[in-house]
């Protein structure tokens, strides 16, 4: 339930669970700002303003708070939304299509059936091994292992 | 006819023209590889490969042909699309979603009608001013603006 996929290049991170909830359900827990703001910082990380647009060319606005209250926004745009199965996004621009001051990563999410559970995957793709490295250090997998945690554990009460 | 306007930001080129011809068959030689070929690159350069997969997320491959027969491969990615209004695409992706070696600029075409005639402008965006410096350096203005004038002549005939 924990393991991580291999990943397919040395400029990307993965992280996947097997996620006892429908696709829908992790589908609204991502795009719904209600319903994010639940889970989407590694406590006690907070995320009090989370905006999204969901629609290719549409922004998000995501701004993370830290345990002594200083706040990091983190704008960025989707690039691609299948509803129920597959959102595309990244910080490289801030809006549609203004570049961002630097392009970091692109994330690919999917929600899959598997065995009437979900296959969630968070897949990160960066521009360079540098970056990539960088979001290692940072605790990619540690902070977006925590929270797929309390990703699962909303949709278990939903 | 050959005033360039006034870009937004000064990591932005940006070349515009009042071309005589309908929005449509601009956007037929922006997106159909045949009528490509005969004006993309400014001569004696060509472009013997265009593969246009003219959608969100779809690819594109532009290869340019100096005048001692090397080849350079631009691969890049629509970003948004507006049947005979406004194509966006960027070389930050070879193709969706994977990062290119070095994302250097946005592209945003625009077909507007005026009096008649079509207000054409193409705007590139980048991600950094040592990026757009070297953009213009490489005869931004001047290759974009003999681009213009062979598409002109092109459509002018279609």
């Amino acid at each position: 339930m924990t393991a991580n996929a291999a990943p397919t290049s040395d400029r990307e991170l993965i992280l996947t669970r097997l996620i006892d909830a429908p696709r829908e359900t992790l589908y609204r827990a991502w795009t719904e700002p209600e319903l994010m703001k639940q889970w989407f910082a590694p406590l006690p990380w907070t995320t009090p303003v989370i905006e999204t647009d969901v629609r290719p060319g549409g922004s998000s606005l995501i701004v993370m708070r830290g345990p002594d209250g200083t706040e990091f926004p983190n704008p960025g745009v989707y690039l691609e939304v299948v509803k129920n199965e597959r959102l595309v996004f990244t910080d490289a621009y801030t809006k549609a299509w203004e570049p961002s001051e630097k392009p970091f990563f692109t994330g690919i999410i999917t929600f899959e059936d598997e065995g009437g559970k979900t296959r969630y995957t968070a897949r990160a793709l960066h521009w360079t091994v540098a970056d990539r490295e960088a979001h290692e250090k940072m605790g990619f997998h540690e902070g977006w292992g925590q929270c797929a945690d309390q990703l699962a554990a909303l949709v278990a009460k939903l």
